[in-house]
């Protein structure tokens, strides 16, 4: 499994994602899910995926491809005009390499090999996109009222970021809640696990404004994954009693 | 979809169930999910039920059905020498009904009527007892170190449960606990909602010490979910900020 989110904030684009791969429970490996690609001063278009290794390896392969060969005739990411028709672009590579596989003898597998992406990025002009990709090849785009895409394992982490969530705040907040978004994914599922990697995309800026894989050793994530599990506590307590009175008025304040 | 939850405590047992029903999104009823017998001072076994409503609806009025007529041969969980031989009685039911569905010229349609049950329940001079049935009519039981089951849309729930609960924790408590869960899992899911069905077990004491339904305008339930937002958020703030100096030292406290 997996888990990635992208984020629309006014600021930008914040992603995050995890790096475990898993062939049952004992096949686990370290990949990166999170590619980038960048022109300075022009364009910045960050992916994140999710599903079957050799799919998504497939695609970003291709793309990577399409950008050392411009003479070729091929749509090249680097030189889509906006960003929908990057979208439109990956959706329709995902879409093509999922059916070429189901074709070359793998018919009735196919959910096997399924997989979806997140496209995050922005070119000079215009403003910061994040798009959802489907299997299918057909996506949607974020707007404020739904700001951020979550794909792989995406119910333990949702909570926390529906609450949370507020289109104003600052990066380091942003990259706070995807950290507690993150920790209650990861106590819950074996299958999402660290290194995680984590990039900023501030507005305007076409260069990730900040880069960093997180270990399992970062300070930080401890001091987060810590110290929510005490904070969780101390709201909890900090709700009112229950009452098994009949008229079920609750208690006032914290007991 | 569903959610219930079967908690074993210290105390005794305390189990919470939603009401909805749906086939599709538009197709919505309620339904009681949470189903009790009990012989005053003898025994008392309550069943939560998520899954196919006609397939869970026909294992409980079998039940019904045999403790009605105890001349029949068939076995009755009031009958039951111990909760082990009740929750194998469930399980039994529960998977003939399932494969009864599935030959009936239904088959290949099978996981359409699949179900899955929790047995909660305790008889005089044993202890209380919580299983967790799956459609196959195998079952597995709660201990202190898997204290609680789920069933139905599980995970938005999981993060809170698990680092709120204390074997030792107050009814009170476990029944706010189970309130915040519920709470999550319904800002995340609509097939999961309003009213819930409560019920508390107190160890010893074969009758059921605490019965409700939690209705949509249920002031504590709101005070609850107000209130856990509220203290979410004062939580996330209260952890310290990111920071994206290199060398990732968190700065010290609230910002």
């Amino acid at each position: 499994m997996t888990y990635c989110v992208g984020m629309l904030l006014d600021k930008g684009l914040v992603l995050m994602s995890d790096t475990r791969t898993n062939s049952g429970v004992d096949n686990i490996s370290v990949f990166r899910k999170m590619h980038t690609w960048s022109i300075a001063g022009e364009r910045v278009i960050t992916i994140l995926t999710a599903g079957n290794l050799a799919t998504t390896q497939a695609v970003i392969s291709q793309l990577e491809e399409r950008n050392k060969a411009p003479s070729d005739r091929r749509p090249s990411i680097m030189e889509a005009p906006t960003m929908f028709q990057v979208a439109t672009q990956v959706g329709r590579l995902l879409r093509d390499v999922i059916e070429g596989r189901q074709d070359g003898g793998m018919q009735g597998e196919g959910p096997r090999f399924t997989a979806s992406m997140i496209v995050a990025g922005q070119i000079r002009d215009m403003e910061p996109r994040l798009f959802l990709i489907y299997p299918e090849g057909n996506f949607i785009e974020a707007s404020y009222d739904t700001p951020f895409f979550q794909i792989g394992e995406t119910k333990y982490g949702r909570p926390i970021l529906l609450r949370g969530y507020d289109r104003r705040m600052t990066f380091e907040d942003a990259v706070k809640l995807l950290m507690v978004s993150f920790d209650s994914t990861l106590a819950a599922n074996l299958s999402v696990g660290l290194p995680f990697d984590l990039q900023v995309l501030e507005r305007d800026r076409f260069d990730p404004l900040h880069s960093r894989r997180i270990l399992a050793s970062d300070p930080y994530f401890h001091q987060i994954s810590s110290g929510w599990s005490e904070a969780l506590r101390q709201a909890f307590h900090s709700l009112p009693s229950y009452s098994f009175a009949e008229d079920s008025t609750p208690s006032d304040g914290a007991r």
